[in-house]
């Protein structure tokens, strides 16, 4: 990457397992940027290219990473957050809705992601294990709950954040995602409409088709 | 709460189980708070106070909620990049130091809280039970290796963003905190180090006594 370049840059994968493709958190940052109506360029990594070098921009070899001029930075979340900053359209200007908004971020990544990746992951990933058979109804239970108090707070609302949508609706709408092959989210019927009208705004759609259209690399060795 | 003072409201419990005191997410606002040099108030709820009109504060009953004037607004992450917009002390404000800051913030509660919290529930609540005794060598070996790139990133610097202590660090330090039951950080020198350095802040000490005193409230039905 090239901190001397006017687009913004973002990295991500140029190929994963099936599973994982439109749920890779790059998509989170390019649907911002697609909010915003900015520009922006992909670094795209081949599976196991977090090296050395990567890692002085992604401590932990994840993506994204994200470059901006001067700016060098990581986490998705933190990454919306720097575009929302420069974007009206994704965060209010002012202090009160600003705070609110913020709130939404934090809540889709630090209430709401955990549970739902945990069940994400035993699914995906052990769902023949009896150690996984016996966790699993305890975090149903409480994915349920989140999402019954997240559809008791949008109430009759489009938005969390009433008839604006934003930054906190992006992120909670990719957390949502995560256990789209569930029924937890889309049998309550505010959390269901919610999700479509979020996924229906053309700037998403446009972030997950640039993200699909990018995984064009090779596996690595031992994957199909 | 009341919107109309001029010190900033910080919810918090009145009594939580003994596992829980020191650990409790109003924790990380009440340090920020005393970095920042700003006193503030307490809003302390009893055990299942989390009725519907705190939850208009806080959607998912949890603590803490946070006011500060016209600003209402809840989870630790948010408010405490709230309090480090206002207080140089927790980051630095030109645009490059302030997006690590972030990267940092996000990292800790996204990255390295969701298994460093499973792990911490599963010894807490689940250590008898089986598939919690199948489930804890892969959740130690992910925490592991999470631990080590965050040893590697840091190196033989005090501090995440070099020699300067930031809200990144705060979060941080809350979030290794939860297992040190185990040794899985300390025994990590440079996770030792830096954790005996950021908790060793008279900001967080202060911090954490004034949790500790707060908890004077009865424990409700059916705990000890």
């Amino acid at each position: 990457m090239n901190a001397h370049v006017a687009t913004p840059t973002v990295s991500a994968f140029a190929w994963v397992p099936d599973f994982a493709k439109g749920q890779v958190r790059d998509l989170r940052v390019r649907w911002a940027l697609e909010e915003a109506g900015l520009p922006y360029r992909t670094d795209l990594l081949s599976p196991g290219q977090a090296n050395a070098d990567y890692r002085r921009h992604q401590p932990f070899g994840q993506v994204p990473a994200f470059q901006d001029g001067e700016v060098d930075m990581f986490e998705s979340g933190a990454i919306v957050l720097h575009i929302a900053e420069r974007a009206p359209a994704l965060m209010p200007t002012d202090p009160a809705g600003r705070a609110r908004t913020i709130s939404w971020m934090f809540a889709a990544l630090n209430t709401m992601e955990p549970p739902i990746q945990t069940l994400g992951e035993l699914d995906f990933f052990h769902a023949d294990q009896d150690w996984a058979k016996a966790r699993r109804p305890a975090m149903v239970a409480w994915v349920e709950k989140r999402a019954a108090e997240l559809a008791q707070r949008l109430g009759d609302n489009p938005y969390l954040d009433s008839d604006r949508f934003t930054a906190g609706d992006l992120l909670m709408t990719t957390v949502l995602r995560i256990i789209d092959r569930t029924d937890l989210i889309r049998s309550q019927p505010r959390l269901n409409a919610y999700l479509e009208r979020c996924t229906g705004r053309p700037a998403f759609q446009k972030a997950l088709a640039a993200q699909m259209a990018d995984f064009m690399g090779s596996p690595p060795p031992g994957w199909g």
